[in-house]
């Protein structure tokens, strides 16, 4: 009707819904690199720990409060606790406790946090249908794919207009990763697309707030449910995607088709993620990375006269709060971060509770921080130097942080910030085995042994 | 951060969150008008028989199917089926049938449907939780003012980018009325929009496939998550609607504020809204109703030489199929829609079957119905003349069609489109019961007696 051409919209859009469930549906079982087995291991250890380390948050709390209400039955695991749920509920639970702490991967291009919703989803599904490891491991790289690259085409306008891309694309990967692991067609997958096409779920305005993890949760449940209900035959656009009136074009005025198709199948998204090691914005990455190096040099906090720090503007506008009084204010600042940096020579999440930033010793050194701009200097990059009481100088310049595509987080760092996590809630005892399990999912038969070990 | 100000926003909004929030918690029970309540219950009644009616339509096939994969508890009814599923897999399937035939209701400023979302959600959080007939009715009128004031303010935008408004409003309207009904206070009211803001559903991009029935379903069940995850303490943010990197202005260009607030509470868009007589589109109405009369009027299919009709050219434009070869084709064909009007003296959805549309009766005098366009004529009236065999003229001139907000379908006609999609599926004993439970559940303890009588 007339009423379509009042906002303007590309009638020429390539099939791009049908691509991506063709190359979901089709694509053979391990048809991908090592290094991108890997990355996708990687990618659901992380997920699996930031998920344990917060199962006992008062928000996951309050979702199990919730869904008790459905008297949901006991499919499938709730990871870091007791309780398990309908398959639906289990992908919604696993999705905010993964994404609570703020501590979940990055594919940096888009600042999408990619593993919640697929994750989750996957999980769940494959405990309630017996599904592999294997197809687990497949599901993940291809659901995540197909998040991320809808999350290129569409980025930066999407984010910038208001949409947490985490949760609106990520429905559309969970609901590929659900489509794969129920091994649908190519006719059933676009149904699974469409279906999700019509759900995109997240607000910015809602950061802060326990709805910012409840994004990646309810795009996992709706990505699933997606998913089952193209596998009974439920029907949408095979155009929901791209078409004038479609997800894309309504939510997002860019749309760079070719980042959908490009090397689709020879470029896998899953490559470029990301796992933070400080529990903290990205900003402060570089100068706590710097801390750590001096302290691993023998730097010790009681030898400090002061620590010279010089970083890019952007650093201090964005976290150079002196005096924080709390866990959540020590995230905001960098002078906070160099501290815990020296003193226990990690920023982990035990080191952004209310003790801790105001525990003497860290108070003492973070006021020794004196921080200089210097717009010479990459946001990317910090140029810390300690001087010691006795005059010596030691000095680390950080050009990329740990945990950058740059310098990717040694599988021995991945597992030390799982165990920070995972230790206070299922016990150090346990994680041994849960890391095993994590580390073995593409060899697995199931996903029992993840389930298992993750209980408390 | 510089990226916030890219796409323009207005940082100004009034905090209606908070204004819907505290309308919703504190209006008084039964704080209208006798005309609003008597509408509250029509449009109940109306939406009972949508959903009993296409209770054993394929698209519910399949998302029971679907919902069995979960193995719900059996908490709450889906209308005009033995199955029961747990409350949010019951607001999901009764809201899919009640807008599967396209003949539920519509609210005509935003061309909202708005009873699918949120009288879905409420029946089934009603059974669950024994809340009153008097309950549900009070929430019905607050969730749907909160749905169509929201639409009010963005429509026509938000609708014309491409999004469904019936089922991205809806999720609100949804969220509003299950708050009511479980008694949450102003704050958590706030918490539970807040949440459902997160969640707006639907393309419309997916209009003739299943996904489109989807969305009042999906944001029924997303309404009641909401209201069930905020009364458990989940936190929102409690400017989710207005605030720039909110729902509304991240959906619509345009938001009129005043289209919230205005008459809150004295006004209720409940009263706009309107029932379809005939299972089709509204533009044929008129031309549908003049038929109708001829036939009241003694006009005998068999005596009529030629049927003359007058109309806009929009009606040729949208629905002038001259042969129609099936069911679906009789929708968008004005003739056949004429000729079931004087030969059966109705157009419910029995008249839109295959065979119908295929009738020999029904072809030949479709066949006799000479359209000619007069855009003198509004697109709301129609100017029928039956030229009879005899010579005799008979003429009828519709300004407004029965069922518009100029002339309300009366009770007795809203109970024979209730017989007539009824019938087929619980049989003609029990719908005089069922019509019994709607017109009387203002004053019935629970939604005891319309679940049981809605069963086949």
């Amino acid at each position: 009707m007339a009423r379509n051409t009042k906002v303007a919209a590309d009638p020429n859009a390539p099939p791009v819904t049908r691509t991506l469930a063709r190359f979901v549906a089709t694509h053979p079982s391990t048809g991908w690199s090592d290094a991108v087995d890997r990355e996708a291991h990687r990618t659901f250890l992380n997920w699996v720990g930031c998920a344990v380390g917060a199962a006992r948050h008062e928000s996951v709390e309050a979702a199990l409060g919730a869904l008790a209400m459905l008297r949901p039955s006991a499919q499938a695991a709730v990871l870091g606790r007791e309780e398990r749920l309908d398959m639906a509920g289990a992908a919604l639970v696993n999705g905010i406790s993964s994404h609570t702490f703020d501590f979940d991967d990055t594919h940096l291009k888009t600042i999408i946090h990619p593993a919640g919703p697929v994750a989750s989803a996957l999980l769940a599904l494959a405990e309630g249908t017996g599904a592999s490891g294997r197809q687990v491991i497949d599901a993940l790289v291809l659901g995540i794919d197909v998040s991320c690259r809808v999350g290129n085409a569409m980025y930066p306008d999407h984010y910038d207009r208001g949409w947490h891309i985490t949760g609106s694309t990520g429905t559309l990967g969970a609901a590929a990763g659900c489509a794969r692991l129920l091994g649908l067609d190519e006719e059933k997958t676009a149904m699974a697309l469409g279906i999700a096409a019509s759900q995109p779920v997240g607000m910015r305005e809602q950061f802060g707030t326990m709805t910012k993890p409840f994004h990646p949760g309810a795009a996992a449940r709706a990505g699933l449910t997606a998913a089952i209900l193209a596998k009974h035959g439920f029907t949408a656009s095979p155009k929901a995607l791209e078409a004038p009136r479609g997800m894309m074009q309504t939510v997002s005025t860019k749309n760079d088709w070719n980042e959908i198709t490009d090397e689709l199948g020879s470029r896998f998204e899953i490559s470029f993620n990301t796992y933070k090691p400080f529990a903290c914005g990205i900003v402060i990455h570089p100068s706590i990375d710097a801390c750590v190096q001096l302290r691993e040099r023998g730097v010790a906090a009681a030898d400090v006269e002061r620590i010279e720090l010089k970083v890019h503007s952007l650093v201090l506008e964005l976290t150079g709060k002196k005096e924080p009084k709390d866990g959540l204010e020590g995230k905001f600042s960098v002078y906070h971060g160099c501290a815990a940096g020296l003193v226990v020579g990690r920023a982990g999440e035990p080191e952004y509770d209310d003790d801790f930033v105001n525990r003497e010793d860290v108070v003492a050194l973070r006021r020794r921080v004196v921080a200089t701009v210097d717009d010479s200097i990459d946001e990317a990059s910090a140029d810390v130097t300690a001087v010691l009481k006795d005059g010596r100088r030691e000095r680390v310049f950080v050009e990329h942080a740990i945990g950058s595509l740059e310098r990717p987080l040694p599988d021995a760092a991945l597992e030390d910030k799982f165990r920070t996590m995972a230790d206070p809630v299922i016990g150090a005892a346990r994680v041994g085995a849960l890391l095993a399990a994590c580390r073995d999912l593409g060899n697995a038969p199931s996903v029992g042994a993840v389930v298992k070990e993750a209980r408390p």
